[in-house]
């Protein structure tokens, strides 16, 4: 494909994302694809000769849509959100179409400095103190297994320059984190080698947040045991309830043992551009480690988690590496990224958080997000209104913890019930909602937040809620 | 930004694009700016109020492109290639465009059902047998990663259920791979907890190659000292030279000792779609997992490395969470990629992939890599014809590894003057080298294979290095 081929395709291909972010809503928001069905609809042999473009295409329209649930959907308040706003989109086009690559400063130096620039603007966003130095990774889940990683070294005295995690005779390293934290936690704490014999899962208080008191003592007794306590990774936010760890009271924990304290505000991160939301994290500035996921409501086109660490020498010395292919004259005046995280490749992701910030400017992030804040609490005060309904937990942000409870139904019934009524709104393509356990039941989580989501789809929404909940009343009861 | 908003930036953007590509010969390859020179031409400031998108792509053009060193620039010879084909771009567009995620099957299932369908289709292209699953991860380092955590959790009864890399009393894991491996190895290596000491770098061979009867050897030792082989990391196709590690006699050896193969293909993995390169990774269907980078010479847009395992029972076992918010009733009939790897969050990586082979076609391909070939046996040619130059390595791809070493000249005297040319090469503009160590010394590797290098770009910089190597000489003279 010559640049000139390029140009005409990519023209069909800007009008065909247009139109689907345009049109977004006529999809049911919840794939109604069987497994296999995507899989079966196409060769399963490489096609030895080159097809048009326009073929792709089609087939993209034809197979692929249908078998996609709809992220960008006004009516998608599943999980949390992942917006990729249509500036970011842009930055992301950019980043792909001009194809540089950064494996140190010399490689692209435009790709390191923009990042640094574009994380410098986040933290002043975030209100963060400029004690923290930012930089971007994939996801959540490889940012805090980095961040497990430093605190391993750190507190193993860098272990991994001599025998390693597995040397032995070493007091056994100790992880701390609530019972509701992210999966992602106890899978980095795994892969980081700390063994599940070493993971503390502290118990949490009414509002599902961690108890301090609890960790305080489950260090005490780690240590009374020969332990070593290593890091807790206290949550901004958590993935079921939206809960709130206290952090000055476990930064205070953290640092009487002397223990790397990393926060993980991936979902909750991005409320921190509201000022009257600063209280969620009041004591951050304790962590060593923290991260924000500005690809979540934010609206950075995935993948882009901000990663800010207070020293970054403990990143450096843990990830660097120095081979000759890879040294110029300049490194002693920049920042190689590539000792920041994992990957030595890195794309240029600043663009598309730049380009966000810099279309939709910090008064229009901050807008929107008071948008959605308010339709939570609008939505709140409906299913709190209705006899029949449950708000199960506190919903500082947008995530709203529900269930259907009528009169007679509980136990398992009342989990069959649960499940039964959010799979008929999800196989309806109305509405995308993710059910959750909570305190060894089922419910259902509500998470607004999809950018084009105004009052009216809440409303919608709040309608095929109770329309699918009856309705399945009335199945069971004629069953 | 709404949609139409964006259709009428996108347009905008892909002429902007499409040039870029058209004229990439006019920029010099690498970045004439100097540290901090873009950053200092950037606002430190988010603006509080949104800008128009034209003033955000003026910056671009003023200050960004500016500060890039141009990897789709047919006279970039550094590193290895980074292809980004335009139909794999395009793809990349349609993910970023449709923004689904894929944390479960059913999030988005033709994001999974695509990623097998490309995988399946990536496997045929190479060679392989169906006795392999494919996935797709970001970047080589995150792989072996991957794969070196795997080795770990097997050696060890998968000890992360247990007491973790931490546990005392057992036999030291040791892990091997050759002096000639790259950078990721080691990293991956020390970040998976095995320890320095329990790293060995084993002797190569007169072609750089690993050398199985040193490997034999390390491993006897170590099994005699009390450790136990863990994993064995063989690269076809090195960093520095582009080195086979004869993979048939190091499976031999592994197999003895029950130890993980690990195949790093990185970049030689692209030619083994040319049947008549088989025959260098010989071997390779004893190997436990294999990685091979798309995203390299073959054209994928960054980033898209392919994972291959034939276990994907390890990986599960090692990688799996299953989170309430996470389950779906199409669990048990599905894949769910998020057990493959580190992330849970995942883009629609399989669409540049599976575009760009649609496009190409693998005739297409196969052109495109033979050309290559032919040019840097050109080039090997003209290098052999001069009595001042040296090919330092068998080249058998596409990277010549050559010295300028005037009668005379050499030492640490040879290696300022190697340092010297190549230095001058890269600040004219004309074309990007990278210099590495070999046996101590510095040389100068020429990485053929940006899609648009045709015979003449490669005579051009054959014409800039002897016009650098020359001027190096008469600028030593005068001093």
């Amino acid at each position: 494909m010559t640049p000139e081929e390029f140009r005409a395709e990519a023209h069909r291909l800007v009008d065909f994302i247009a139109d689907y972010r345009r049109d977004v809503e006529r999809h049911p928001v919840m794939a109604q694809v069987a497994p296999g069905d995507v899989r079966r609809a196409l060769p399963a042999e490489p096609p030895e000769r080159g097809e048009p473009f326009d073929a792709i295409l089609r087939d993209v329209e034809r197979v692929i849509v249908p078998g996609l649930s709809h992220w960008q959907h006004p009516r998608f308040f599943g999980y949390f959100p992942s917006n990729g706003l249509l500036a970011s989109v842009l930055g992301d086009f950019l980043s792909t179409g001009l194809g540089v690559l950064g494996l140190s400063w010399q490689s692209s130096p435009a790709l390191t400095e923009l990042e640094e620039v574009a994380c410098n603007w986040a933290r002043r966003m975030l209100g963060l103190s400029d004690a923290w130095s930012g930089v971007i990774q994939d996801t959540a889940s490889t940012s805090t297994l980095v961040a497990l990683l430093c605190a391993r070294e750190r507190a193993s005295d860098f272990s991994e320059a001599r025998g390693g995690l597995q040397e032995t005779g070493a007091a056994p390293l100790v992880v701390y984190f609530s019972e509701q934290a992210h999966s992602s936690v106890q899978k980095a704490a795994l892969l980081a080698g700390f063994g599940r014999a070493h993971l503390r899962l502290i118990p949490c208080d009414a509002a599902y947040a961690m108890r301090p008191d609890a960790l305080a003592e489950a260090m005490a007794r780690d240590v009374a045991a020969g332990m070593r306590p290593c890091a807790v990774v206290a949550t901004t936010g958590t993935t079921t309830t939206t809960a709130l760890d206290p952090l000055a009271p476990i930064a205070a924990v953290a640092r009487a043992h002397g223990v790397w304290l990393h926060v993980d505000a991936a979902m909750a991160g991005s409320a921190m551009i509201l000022p009257e939301c600063r209280w969620m994290w009041d004591g951050v500035e304790s962590a060593d480690s923290l991260i924000v996921n500005a690809h979540k409501w934010l609206g950075a086109a995935f993948d882009c988690t901000l990663y800010f660490v207070r020293d970054p020498q403990h990143l450096v010395r843990v990830m660097s590496t120095n081979p000759s292919y890879l040294r110029s004259s300049a490194d002693a005046e920049v920042k190689n990224f590539r000792d920041w995280g994992i990957p030595l490749g890195r794309r240029f992701r600043a663009l598309k958080l730049w380009c966000l910030v810099r279309e939709q400017g910090v008064e229009g992030l901050r807008a929107r997000l008071r948008r959605d804040l308010e339709n939570a609490r609008w939505l709140e005060a409906q299913v709190r209104a209705d006899r029949d309904w449950r708000v199960l937990a506190p919903a500082p942000l947008q995530t709203l913890c529900v269930r259907h409870a009528p009169a007679g139904l509980d136990g398992d019934a009342l989990d069959r019930h649960t499940l039964a009524w959010v799979e008929r709104v999800n196989r309806s393509g109305e509405a995308y909602l993710t059910p959750a356990m909570l305190d060894g039941r089922w419910m259902v989580r509500v998470s607004i937040g999809a950018y084009p989501t105004e009052r009216a789809h809440v409303d919608a929404l709040w309608t095929a809620m109770r329309a699918a909940a009856h309705a399945t009343d009335e199945t069971q009861a004629a069953s």
